[in-house]
């Protein structure tokens, strides 16, 4: 089997050409969804689109696809897709990179030119990052039947613009009709936003799943009191209680291993004064979990805990469960492509579990799904210091390319014709 | 012995009435120092004092002074002190209640015909409570020679008015020649503002002290990261470390048992949100104990707990001890002379430490001194719901009473001429 690869120069060049558009001082970019920098973006994507020969057709969530035909091009497409809004402050390379990882992909095989048996579509989905217009991963959420088309226009922004006003402003409102649709596959490479590869010394990994998410409020109610004329044993001090939760939720998260795990976020106490015993503290737990009964059972533990510490330090403990949403795991079969492809480029494969959300997980529930990621340095994202080497991100395209072609029946060569 | 007792209920109605200057429409008194309120309270009180015989001076702190004579009147005096000055949205009994308990002492003295050896001096200090004007305890620091009248007199409120200046405004700045010199004894009725009384089923308490106090500091420096994507055992988690400091901090003053207290008041997150792991908490230690080695020692004990969390957590943690203010012992034969008191009246005679500073804490280095403490309702002050039980004051003041007339050499029973 031949290894094809993609040029890594160009789709390193390409990224930084795209983070001009929005680039702040200190080296990130700000392009949120649905502004003249987005619309700038787009419009330098579709030039590049087009100029790779792809037909592009933009739906009425702004979504652009950007398709390139099959041997049998009635047979389901096999799709590449991500982002190109940021955050505010963002980096360069959320979301990008499996966008113009994908663009690369095109752009390879035009010049090896290899056609594929099915149709190949590489997708820039609207308002993935949830910044300006909540919630998150808006237009996949929408093609998989999570959101309505007509909530979703009516979202506002801090402005009060609406999300359609805004869609039309930029010239990217089309029709229902060119939504993505279900595929053979769909593949999504983004930077790891952690440090698992880094500390594993890997380019690039095949992401297992995205946790499922659970969200807690915890209220601690005890009796705010002078700090000096209160003996201990007569205190109800709120922080006490809320200390002990704070590493109740971590030992819950450890106990089960990575990828799970728990956060205490937000914590504020009342008063707040350095004299006075706090007499309220509201505070927050974040479990992640591959599983939903695992989730279950994490927050079932938590409830556990809270009973004892409550008694322990005479407070009342409420727990509000307000959130949650399901693990996602990705398809096998696409899975053990991506981890075959990676062997192929001679890089150790590596499994890993996302803990943010993605495009990918929505469209997992209408189509095969799998994700690839690439070494974040530090961790680091959603910041202007994201950064993954040009060697990871042309190694992560390169795994991209490999999997797309595994995952298109019956191609992978150049047409003898 | 003939036991002399006060009018408990005068006494009561006495406090009732100075409440209802700058009263609350919850039922509390705001009356700050040196506001129209204030000279309003320090007007009635001149007007009892004289009422009762006592001869009233100003000194240049607006410290009221009324002098009942001695027999020999050039004995160092009997003090009885404390202040009429509240916080916002205080309550009825706070401050009151030591100089109107004196002022019942000194009418029910003059009823029953007492004459004493020593002069005996009514105080009423002003700005014990250091809301308006930083810090507390004013006048009477300046007395003992903790501050200097010249930084006294420029310390300004929150809209720019120097104590100074508002000293004269309210007509209360007299001469440094009418300050109170030390004394043969002071002794300071108070409410408890703690549960102890209360938990103990006593009315009466007897003050062995006022506790040292010592200010921490703390900061832990993690590193903030998205809560999904972060292993545990990779993470920097700030508020993990933080929470342990909490437990440590009450584990430190539970080993030395009552009256030692360790309380973490504030407590302070960043970020903040519910999906990021804390990078940075800055928190707070307040420790108070009886001596002055055990507060060090509670320090050393932080400052090795904090070593060993900074190395579990992977966090950094400094501690900076900013303010401290050493224990003061009350005077051990005043302390016996309140407790037969307390034993006349039939009282459990009790002994507790006061956790807060009061006037008597100056006091303490210039004159023996002691202070009577009064049950708390579920141990609350400095709030609208202060309570103490009527006949809880009265033996209060029959204590006062009788510690006042044992200190008094030579006296205690009506003039024979």
């Amino acid at each position: 089997m031949t290894t094809h690869r993609v040029n890594g120069d160009r789709l390193n060049q390409t990224l930084q050409e795209l983070a001009r558009i929005g680039a702040t001082d200190a080296g990130g970019v700000t392009r949120l969804a649905l502004t003249d920098e987005d619309r700038a973006g787009r419009d330098l994507l579709r030039q590049w689109m087009e100029a790779a020969g792809l037909a592009v057709r933009i739906d009425d969530l702004g979504t652009m696809t950007g398709r390139r035909p099959g041997r049998n091009d009635a047979l389901p497409p096999a799709q590449i897709g991500s982002h190109i809004d940021t955050v505010r402050q963002g980096g360069r390379y959320d979301g990008a990179l499996g966008v113009l990882g994908g663009l690369e992909v095109i752009r390879s095989l035009n010049e090896a030119g290899i056609e594929t048996d099915q149709p190949l579509e590489l997708i820039n989905w609207t308002n993935e990052e949830g910044v300006r217009f909540e919630p998150a991963m808006m237009a996949s959420g929408v093609v998989a039947g999570r959101f309505t088309i007509a909530d979703v226009y009516q979202k506002t922004d801090r402005n009060g613009h609406t999300f359609g006003d805004e869609l039309t402003r930029i010239g990217y409102r089309g029709d229902a009709a060119s939504r993505p649709g279900p595929a053979a596959a769909y593949v999504e490479l983004h930077i790891e936003q952690g440090p698992v590869l880094e500390s594993r010394d890997a380019p690039v990994g095949t992401v297992e799943g995205i946790l499922g998410i659970t969200w807690i409020d915890i209220t601690v109610t005890g009796h705010a009191d002078h700090a000096g004329p209160s003996p201990l044993s007569l205190r109800h001090d709120a922080l006490l209680a809320a200390g002990r939760i704070v590493n109740a939720v971590r030992e819950i998260a450890a106990r089960d291993g990575d990828p799970v795990v728990g956060t205490v976020g937000r914590l504020d106490v009342e008063p707040n004064l350095i004299n006075v015993i706090p007499g309220k503290v509201t505070l927050s737990a974040d479990f992640r979990h591959p599983t939903e009964r695992g989730l279950d059972r994490m927050v079932g533990e938590l409830e556990t805990a809270c009973m004892r510490i409550a008694k322990d330090t005479a407070t009342a403990i409420d727990l509000n469960r307000f959130w949650s949403i399901l693990p996602t795991p990705f398809d096998p079969a696409l899975l053990k492509a991506v981890d075959e492809a990676t062997a192929t480029f001679g890089l150790p494969a590596q499994r890993l579990w996302s803990g943010a959300g993605h495009d990918a997980k929505y469209i997992a529930e209408i189509t095969p799904a799998a994700m690839i990621f690439v070494r974040s340095q530090g961790g680091l994202s959603h910041c202007e210091d994201e950064y993954s080497a040009p060697d990871d991100i042309a190694a992560g395209a390169n795994v991209l390319l490999g999997a797309v072609l595994a995952t298109s029946t019956g191609s992978g060569e150049p047409n003898p014709d």
